[in-house]
């Protein structure tokens, strides 16, 4: 196969209907092929290890990041052979931290099936995902042979830098979630989001894509500036499609993060609006957990019920055990529909998500902006454009 | 501070008493003030990522590795200064890998602390095994500017492929533990330390210290072979002690493995010399769990048994609710006194234990005459002797 000749990536009419789709799904096809070859072929280690490396890129995802780094080594006149093998180690690594990921927040969905650890058990999970990170140094150092010694050796300390600047702003969120932190501003919320989630999946890709081709200092800083504000923006839409559903009201099975009490800049704007006594309330319904979905402890309470119902058990005895089984589950309470909605109406009185709104349209101007000054040195006009169309389809997306 | 000369590495006398610990010691100290080098200055992450990577290297442990690594170099004539930071490279993978494993593993204690995860909880320790992962790859690149490109990259490859072996070993451990396979050969089992644990432990130390004086192909396949066999009597030895006192004799608190149901050279021995009706019990046995320390569901119990002895709950009741707590609890029995008696018998009535201490024993002599055959090359005494003195140490040691 020419890599050269195949699909939009080469010359795709710029009038087709859906080109950020069509680009999407080509370069993910690219992508999955070039994952596959990556596989070592030993058959010891292809059901235990290497096959559960391509479950999650599998499933159905856009696969944005090497699309990206595609698209940038391309517009700046880069060949497809070039950039490929890298783009797909990136998208290695992004699947690599889903799976450590879900383990951190014990994630039970992930792309339409349970996540890796709830369908392997935890230890498995873990490993494939440490395999995967030992993995995708390979194809790196292989680049020597595509790019020459300097860029692949530029490349690989980019990608080392984005693994750490990724742990750090997870760490940055574990950190708050572990002290109860809610006193937190716009630009602490933007750093965690920068480090944790726009380093690997908009800084990385483009500046692997420019390295690939040679980009000067200053392309690389325009091309950092355009991955870093379309970063925040991508970041904070993710928050606020979240609370809103897909005809742009509050939607009613949306508010995961709410459940979940994760930190987004809507709620912290919210928090930071709030009269004291709101606050306080807040954070107290913050402190809650969420409630679990089905657990073991169900056979118990099952049991207990009906020994209750058939006065077996006395009303006091009863709630002694329900107590009793509170407290094993769980040393907090959980938080209830009412403190949802306590939450919700806190961030529709302070008009919240339109502040975030406004947020993100700032950051997509500057990405904006920042494409406008790298124009005349992208010369591959298909690839351009899917970089526009990206930056509207991060503000206006509703998925 | 003049690396060159510090301490016993550099001019020791041969004749000093506790040779072996002195060296390992002099490593360990010059290692743990290498990995505070790597470790970023940034206040922000430092309480909250970087002195969390310090936490098990500071506990208690004799830091094998990386003494390997620098007595290999400095035997074959390299300097400390281009060693170093490459040994305590090793060293960060293996506390990395540690605290996966303990996550793994579940494992409650790690050289006389709770594990990290126990502490931090599993998202934090998992992220910080991730950054561990991603910082150890800078010093490598560094190694550029102290032993020039070509080395450097050589180690990087050679670092990474460790890294996959380890995940690879790991796989297929878990593979056997998730398949119930016990019916394995000698060989089995020694492919899967092999792979899960000669090569972090011996294999990479030797290769990059080899690496680093421009070693020959033939050198580093000897230096391989000395590792591979070191490795298997190291682990097999391992496995002897945990069910061995100190008095060598059959120790009674020291059965963990037995209680885990780890598959060693030792059980996989009595499994297939034992009868079959013998084999069919004793698998039985390992299918259960070995029994929890203490679970939340004791408070769930502790009021379910005071209701039933105040007779607000009947007999029948009673049974009921404790059967659905063993349900919720786990689907599969636990292990008794009885049942690690009975496994242990059969590793007495067999001679199991010989049998290992003669399989370690064989490659203890392997791993000398490889040594014996590089003893022309290596002309820096006192290194060579800890070469020496660690294969005595690996089949000698009681603890």
């Amino acid at each position: 196969m020419s890599l050269e000749t195949t699909s939009t990536l080469a010359h795709a009419a710029p009038e087709a209907r859906d080109a950020l789709g069509d680009y999407l799904r080509d370069c993910r096809d690219l992508v999955l092929a070039e994952l596959e070859r990556f596989m070592p072929a030993d058959s010891r280690y292809r059901p235990i290890l290497y096959d559960l490396m391509l479950d999650y890129p599998l499933r159905d995802a856009k696969a944005l990041r090497p699309a990206l780094c595609i698209a940038t080594a391309r517009s700046l006149g880069g060949s497809l052979e070039a950039v490929l093998q890298s783009a797909a180690v990136l998208e290695l690594y992004h699947n690599a931290f889903l799976i450590h990921d879900d383990i951190e927040d014990a994630s039970e969905r992930r792309r339409d099936g349970p996540t890796l650890h709830r369908s392997q058990g935890v230890p498995i999970a873990l490993n494939v995902g440490d395999a995967m990170l030992a993995l995708a140094l390979e194809p790196l150092f292989d680049n020597m042979r595509l790019v020459g010694l300097g860029k692949a050796l530029r490349i690989l300390k980019a990608v080392s830098d984005m693994a750490r600047n990724t742990a750090e702003g997870q760490a940055l969120e574990l950190s708050w979630i572990r002290e109860c932190r809610w006193n937190l501003r716009d630009q602490d919320y933007l750093r965690m989001a920068h480090q944790k989630t726009s380093h690997y999946t908009f800084i990385a890709p483009v500046v692997v894509g420019g390295l690939i081709v040679g980009a000067s200092d200053s392309e690389l800083f325009e091309l950092r500036m355009f991955a870093t504000a379309l970063g925040a923006a991508f970041q904070i839409q993710d928050d606020v499609l979240n609370l809103v559903s897909d005809h742009g009201t509050y939607g009613k099975d949306k508010l995961g993060d709410l459940w979940e009490g994760k930190r987004t800049l809507i709620l912290l704007h919210a928090l930071r609006s709030a009269t004291e006594e709101e606050r306080a309330r807040a954070v107290e319904i913050l402190g809650k957990e969420r409630p679990l979905a089905e657990t073991p402890r169900t056979n118990v309470e099952t049991v207990v019920r009906e020994l209750w119902a058939r006065s077996e058990l006395s009303d006091a005895g009863y709630e002694a055990v329900l107590n009793a089984l509170g407290r094993a589950e769980s040393s907090r309470a959980t938080k209830t529909e009412a403190d949802v909605g306590f939450l919700l109406e806190l961030i529709r009185h302070y008009r919240s998500l339109e502040h975030a709104r406004s947020v993100a349209r700032t950051r997509a101007l500057r990405a904006r902006h920042s494409l406008q000054r790298l124009k005349p040195r992208m010369r591959g006009v298909v690839h351009r454009e899917f970089m526009e169309q990206l930056v509207d389809f991060v503000v206006e997306r509703d998925h």
